[in-house]
């Protein structure tokens, strides 16, 4: 079946949005912050404690599984939730962001864009259609349009023909998108320009997609500038539909960015940051590499209910990361992962409550003490 | 409270010996296989995972953790057992082994072994009594006598010196060792000199250690000569003490020393195969990189109750043995430490049968068909 979204409450005073998932029997509610399996696994867990985390939607990455091990596998092995065990929802992005970032040299043109395997100097092209179907092969819930995610700073000529140039791909993709079971979203793009995010955003509504992202922001941005493309996007969507803010993870993007309209997140800083040794907790982020925790016995942190919180202390984990055993990246994963889930649900509190505004004050007073600056 | 060891059964037509071991409220069987976990982890594997093995005893090395994160934090955690949430038995070795393999340049006097911290470069000198000391800190349930480890081929001069101070070692640290809730064992030396594991093993049997272990095979030798150093050091060993062959996992070897009247075991072979891609069934190892799993979507093996098997095919542990994410080394050695789990149990069935002779011959014939030289 397909996944299905509703749209429940809007904060009163701000542009917040409380929805709901369902899914295979299952309801999830949003805003949601969805953890990354780039390459059929979110880094260092099992399916078990990434549903222990409480989260929801997973991502998979469609340009990694494409060249390893290949769609056509994934498919063979009756798609990506047999594949890697996980029964929850699953999204894939379009390859898009991968191309723009991982692939180079690259050649951009009207077809698709042209690339060599990074594994094996192959000469591949992605194209609006074979990202679909890969995507289709990958048997993913959530499939994304092929874009082209563009740098920052950006000329704006480029950024004009660029946009042009996604709103025909997101055309040809929904063309050929059968989706037995999946649903499609476009993908706002547009640079920090107003104006070509509203046409991109009006062109991919007339195409009347499932769903819609906002990409090309955590591109080098800073806070305010994300925060301006976003709204610039958000409100030339339809209020039904959900809406994606693509790659986007710090915890105050999400207060802020849930504010300006968002239902679901990705990133990969929650696995990212804990292979780096650094936990998430209210009070702002930690490094376990840091000398002052060698004898702290105490868990990461007290309000935690995650697994590496309810059974393991600061001074175990950090000699984890120092000896370079992976069950410290894993320990901090799921604190990490489980932070972000839950600050979803404290947001989602604060939407039933009308209060999201103070929720915010409160927030960033405990994670930046005096510090932030906005 | 102590670990204790009872003596049940000897096998009618061989050494072989069943035996079980009362710790904490729990009682294991014995022959038994006991998973490595230098660094206070099993690598890559949580506690819940190593009990779903079904393993008993772990081993924790002191050497690694002496140098890393240090005894004395250890010890102000609560010992081992809390600092790394495992409740079940834990073993230590001495740091001989350790010393003999990976410090160097090492000075060998009789006051103990002089050599460089590799990490810090700090000059350090292991003892009897300090290998004892900091074994104690650890709060490991069976403690190891500090024992000099010889390579092979050595000079038989030497050994016998070595396994004079050896014994002049073992004293030393049983005259310190106080040992609240901890057993101690003595470890017998003596090369592939019959008469100087005799002595080794009378010497230590006098001072009436709480078990005793075989050392300085797995250093090189061929298979018939380890078997061999077994039998003459076994043969001096009181019928009611725990015997411990160290260092030893290949699956054929596990079946020949229980013959011998081996009762307990470790290696690091089922991780490190793990980390390297192989996994071990009934028949023989498998290296899950040959093209050829790419793919299959069956279990490593359908005789398996591990969580590896029941839930993910060969197809996808080695894609993610081939994209280097930890998810496969960890799946392939929940796997290959239930392997040598669940052999111990069959083994410990044919005790039970008194047929052993006969399952090393079903065994050998399943593991490499036809190919065996003995």
């Amino acid at each position: 079946m397909k996944l299905e979204f509703e749209l429940l409450k809007k904060e009163k005073h701000t542009n917040a949005r409380l929805g709901q998932i369902k899914y295979n029997g299952q309801t999830y509610e949003t805003p949601m912050f969805m953890p990354v399996g780039t390459q059929a696994t979110v880094k260092t867990l099992s399916p078990e404690e990434i549903k222990s985390t409480k989260a929801g939607i997973i991502l998979a990455n469609t340009y990694h599984l494409w060249l390893r091990p290949g769609d056509e596998i994934i498919k063979k092995a009756g798609g990506l939730h047999k594949f890697m065990n996980y029964d929850g929802p699953i999204l894939t992005d379009s390859g898009g962001y991968q191309v723009f970032s991982l692939a180079k040299p690259k050649d951009i043109t009207e077809e698709g864009v042209k690339f060599k395997n990074q594994y094996n100097g192959d000469n591949l092209i992605l194209t609006p259609e074979k990202s679909i179907q890969i995507q289709e092969n990958l048997q993913s819930d959530i499939v994304m349009s092929f874009d082209e995610c563009i740098g920052y700073p950006a000329d704006k000529d480029y950024v004009l023909q660029s946009v042009l140039r996604t709103i025909r791909w997101a055309k040809r993709g929904k063309d050929v998108f059968k989706g037995k079971d999946q649903i499609l979203f476009g993908i706002v793009q547009g640079g920090v320009y107003p104006d070509l995010r509203k046409k991109c955003a009006q062109e991919l509504v007339k195409m009347n997609f499932d769903g819609y992202s906002i990409g090309g922001t955590s591109v080098g941005e800073d806070k305010k500038t994300q925060y301006q493309m976003v709204e610039d996007s958000v409100k030339y969507l339809p209020e039904d539909k959900m809406r994606y803010l693509m790659g986007v993870g710090d915890p105050i993007d999400l207060v802020e960015n849930v504010i300006r309209g968002i239902d679901i997140f990705d990133c990969v800083s929650p696995t990212r940051l804990a292979r780096h040794g650094h936990a998430l907790t209210k009070y702002g982020k930690i490094n376990l590499k840091n000398a002052k925790y060698k004898e702290d016995f105490t868990p990461i942190s007290k309000e935690c209910d995650c697994y590496a919180c309810q059974n393991y202390t600061k001074a175990y984990i950090k000699h984890l990361i120092n000896a370079e055993e992976t069950l410290g990246a894993r320990l901090l994963s799921i604190h990490n992962i489980r932070y972000l889930v839950k600050l979803m649900e404290e947001i989602r509190i604060s939407i039933k409550n009308d209060n999201i505004l103070e929720f915010k004050k409160k927030f960033i007073k405990d994670y930046y003490g005096e510090n932030y600056e906005n």
